[in-house]
């Protein structure tokens, strides 16, 4: 495994027009390039994750998994805008560009910042390109027009976000922006990064798992299981990830469009070359499943399978099993 | 019209054991009671409603609609624990209940208080209870072992709160809490407030209805239709209700269950003896299709029907017309 930071000395030119500067891109390698140099996989992370799959992707990724240190030589890097080691709102030394100051990021800049770590890397050819949900919007901003990539998984993910995805980001940004320690020069609103959280992680799951997982008791009227572990999940959270970083990449997320300026979602879905498998979930209350296939149907050489998850959107860190399955079949 | 407050001077001890004094219950009525006495619709108000249901349900309540003032002697009452004009944290003058000291009240509290006001108007029968949502919860206790109602609707309300909705309102409270006003003496956490109405609007809606009215643009990243919305309807809600009320109600809304010291939904539901009619909505994500239904399926004398809204939740408030075929097939 290695551990390292690439940085960009000239001018990074944002899709808004805005600048940064002195780029830094955080990423993780694991394995080695073969001798034919064909067994590249680039993995990218959803919204709060980092550029270390082993440890968010396990099942998928690993040493006994498909995604193996002995097979492949996998790439992840931490997003643009992130704030594990790449340049973004909480990490920049730029003072005109920090925390509530900085820029608005689309996806295909964040893209534009791994396409510029692979030319640093030298790799030249891409096996496979892989993401779920945030993951997924990176995944296939990188396939457009990209011949140097042979195949495309996407997992958990459509060809643009929907303004009822939109309308959920914005409920989170209130929720931070209601926190009495909202300011642009401070990266301190810990209590609505919580509730922001908390909201999310409500379109992760499903009804049936809250059920299932958090069922209440009988004769209760207080204090329920359902309420401590949104709660929970919303501190786990804040001990790990910057306020400002989460509120800038939720407007990240809303940019996602990959038809943007390029004649709509059918046109630039023509535009991959790259054998494509989309897999979508059932239960996904975020991003529906006949979106995905939806998405897939329009990309010349694409695969779609559905699975179930119980889980919904979270269906695509957990049922590692049922993608794995997908995934062998395939790749060959 | 008439507009009242009747206040009850004794005691009103709670289900928690705690007490309230000179509790008020503010309420209205239309039209006039018939001389067989056997005209009188009782209507439970939603979340954030109030006593007047032709300002807030037109289309069911009105003079040109099913429920008129010619045929009915309709009454509905701010639900204890309101901002209305009942006794609630928000208009108490008690200073030990006051705001965020205000004790934590059941469904069934609130009932008892619309049972007191029964016996006060001197009403010794009921035709129809009718409530949706939160109305539903209050109409469905109303009519437990309640010999002196003849007819019972709910619509979009399951016999007990299922833990995906207490993990709905436990993301609304991290929001208000998160608010830098959130204080127990003080009514003034209105950012919390937009975030949590916003949070609530997700649920009373679907992805269908955001991606109809509320479109992205072409080669849009920011400034979104859907994040306006969703804005805009938290602001509108602050200008008319009180914060802590809101976060009260929450906690309120999590104890329903019908079942609660009664051996359980089934038991409990078997003691409902009024015709009974339950209507859910197929798109609803928060009072799921399924739950209403299987509440029905345990009424000894009620009709399941179901209808489809685009709107999901609000479709209780919204389709009218769908709504209004159904009950003139049930009341004759």
């Amino acid at each position: 495994m290695t551990n390292a930071i690439y940085t960009y000395e000239k001018e990074f030119i944002l899709e808004s027009g805005k600048n940064l500067s002195n780029v830094d891109i955080a990423y993780t390698t694991f394995g080695n390039l073969n001798k034919s140099k064909n067994n590249v996989v680039w993995v990218f992370h959803a919204l709060t994750a980092n550029q270390n799959p082993l440890e968010w992707w396990p099942g998928l990724f690993g040493e006994n998994d498909f995604f193996n240190t002995q097979d492949y030589f996998i790439v992840c890097a931490n997003v643009l805008g992130g704030c594990y080691g790449s340049t973004g709102p909480s990490t920049t030394k730029d003072k005109d560009n920090h925390l509530g100051d900085f820029p608005l990021l689309t996806i295909r800049d964040i893209v534009r910042g791994h396409q510029m770590l692979q030319k640093y890397l030298g790799i030249n050819s891409i096996k496979i390109a892989i993401g779920g949900s945030f993951g997924g919007y990176q995944a296939l901003e990188f396939a457009y027009g990209n011949s140097s990539l042979e195949n495309l998984i996407i997992i958990a993910a459509g060809a643009i976000e929907t303004p009822w995805n939109i309308a959920i980001h914005e409920a989170q940004r209130l929720a931070m922006e209601a926190d009495g320690k909202f300011n642009r020069e401070k990266d301190e609103f810990i209590k609505g990064l919580i509730a922001a959280r908390g909201i999310g992680l409500l379109t992760y799951r499903t009804p049936a798992a809250f059920v299932k997982t958090q069922p209440r008791l009988e004769n209760q009227i207080d204090e329920f299981a359902a309420a401590s572990y949104i709660k929970y999940q919303g501190e786990k959270l804040q001990k790990r990830f910057s306020p400002w970083t989460y509120y800038k990449l939720t407007q990240t997320l809303d940019t996602h469009d990959i038809g943007r300026n390029r004649d709509g979602c059918d046109a630039a879905l023509k535009q991959i070359s790259a054998r494509t498998l989309a897999i979508g979930i059932t239960e996904d209350a975020l991003a529906k499943a006949d979106e995905v296939h939806r998405m897939a149907s329009k990309i010349p050489n694409a695969l779609y399978k559905e699975i179930s998850s119980t889980y919904g959107h979270d269906g695509f860190l957990l049922e590692t099993k049922q993608i794995t399955q997908i995934i062998k079949q395939f790749i060959n």
